[in-house]
């Protein structure tokens, strides 16, 4: 847990520039959640409480900073952008069934199917109406196109057509996570009415460090901590869902098989994953998918440098090694 | 079936004036719907294949048609409100576990929960990404604000939080279905710059004609006939939903006991309800709850008087009238 205390404090001393931003976005999403309904006000509230990194949000906040913008609408659209990842997850909890998240019981391990569909799309709903006050149409479309990649990318795995290899997995995480990174930092950019190069600086580093951000999180469910990432290690596989280092590691080893045969199931299935998730920790293939992480990374500090010199940038590069580093 | 024939043909002819603006909607969404992948391509044809009267553009449509407008904008507008109502149709479905609507097998018999989850969603940022093409943040707005009246509805539901008695269903029928009829007239009025007077008098016309066309949805689910309706009578009651004509019927019958009562299950309910659906058919109840629809009819068309007369309005005029002696 000392690991955890060490590397969060960091992070949210590292977001000191744009601290009152970021509660001005708590105090909005909070209005925003407000619901004639207590049981859907309380349903809500405990969502957004149990609390997570509002990487995102501050990510458009600091994108938003290299010209003049409205500080309400870059704190409704960082609302936004977090309410819509919210919904994402409430949904793929549900399809996932899994019961916990961020150490805390998810919202089906609670209540039934029909009750988490709802409340996701009442936060999908919610987080458009936020959006629409941007009063941008550019940016509300944005919001909407990147919501299509992020389901049309599970709707990928939900119907099977994902095919284990290292192509199709960066087309799935640059959907699935990539894009909603990117679609952060373009919102931003877009409400301080910068030019068009700096809109597609932040943007590249938006989705870069998306990319990343994701491989560094497929990592972890190999080689973190259960405390500090509050589930269980090696979830990913288990689920069927073949993520980086095991592409690398069955690459690298093609004694155990291929990823059809691992997932077919059996009775020795639980004890191959188990012996699987062990030797994939130790292995090659984890150095091979930080390696591909790190060229992101830099990729996205790159797409910096159309910027001018400034605090803000300096988080924005700060935050990005960060995230390389970080164990939760 | 000999009704249902005669009845759809004079829906159709009855909307001859906009059958051209009614073309190009549906190959809007013949558009908006190609995805990538195969599988889903095809669910998301299905659904729209199957149909159902296009009620709803055929408002935004007519509602445009006082002052000038874009012909693209108001198909989008139009596609977008189609869409927004079959997403809802398609998670509803799965909550209900529904097995049929409109005569046809709904996604959830032949697809997983999770696949139909994701296929709604996807509809729903389809839907929002249309919207997006008025380019107007009012409408967009409103668009947003009214998929969140829909959700807490039925949220309201879900959580059980609805009361069984009048003043509960009308409340939940104007967030359930009214409120996407208003958000139909009023979108196709704004796009048409029509004076704040003529869009409240159109969201008005939207309105009224949505409550008037649930509480005859709701009296068909009593005295309709299961071919025409391509579902099964009575079905609301078993699913626990309470409508008007069962709570005209026990405030007229307190000697059938409350709905709790009725509802609460055990060995006889299939058959208490069987009797309490064949009473309820016959009974002043359906009269009681035609009165009702009648009185919003008429204050839709009222809400038209301050339109200019044209062809339009006359349709308007003319699809109240219709709407109240449908079969299906």
């Amino acid at each position: 847990m000392m690991g955890k205390t060490i590397s969060s404090n960091h992070f949210f001393s590292m977001l000191s520039p744009i601290r009152e931003e970021l509660r001005q976005v708590e105090a909005r999403m909070g209005e925003a959640l407000i619901s004639d309904e207590e049981p859907l006000s309380a349903i809500l509230r405990g969502l957004f409480i149990s609390g997570g990194k509002r990487l995102r949000p501050a990510l458009t906040i600091l994108a938003s900073k290299f010209r003049q913008s409205e500080a309400s609408k870059v704190a409704a659209l960082a609302a936004a952008v977090e309410m819509l990842h919210t919904a994402t997850l409430v949904h793929d909890d549900m399809i996932d069934n899994s019961l916990m998240r961020r150490g805390n019981p998810t919202l089906n391990a609670a209540w039934d199917d029909g009750v988490v569909v709802l409340v996701g799309d009442y936060l999908f709903a919610r987080s458009a109406a936020l959006a629409a006050e941007t009063e941008s149409p550019r940016i509300i479309s944005l919001f909407a196109k990147t919501l299509m990649l992020i389901c049309s990318s599970e709707l990928r795995e939900a119907l099977s057509i994902a095919k284990p290899n290292r192509k199709d997995y960066y087309w799935r995480i640059s959907k699935k996570t990539a894009s909603l990174f990117a679609a952060a930092t373009e919102g931003g950019a877009l409400l301080s009415e910068a030019v068009e190069e700096e809109v597609q600086g932040l943007r590249s580093y938006g989705y870069n460090l998306g990319m990343a951000f994701q491989i560094v999180d497929d990592i972890l469910d190999f080689t973190g901590d259960e405390a500090e990432l509050g589930k269980p290690i090696g979830g990913d596989l288990r689920q069927g869902v073949i993520t980086l280092p095991v592409l690398y590691f069955l690459e690298e080893n093609p004694d155990w098989g291929s990823v059809e045969m691992i997932l077919r199931g059996g009775e020795e299935r639980e004890e191959h994953i188990h012996s699987l998730v062990t030797r994939i920790k130790g292995s090659g293939a984890i150095r091979s998918s930080q390696a591909e992480a790190q060229g992101f990374t830099e990729k996205a500090k790159e797409a910096l440098s159309v910027l001018p010199v400034n605090e803000y940038r300096q988080v924005m590069l700060e935050l990005a090694d960060y995230l390389m580093v970080r164990r939760s």
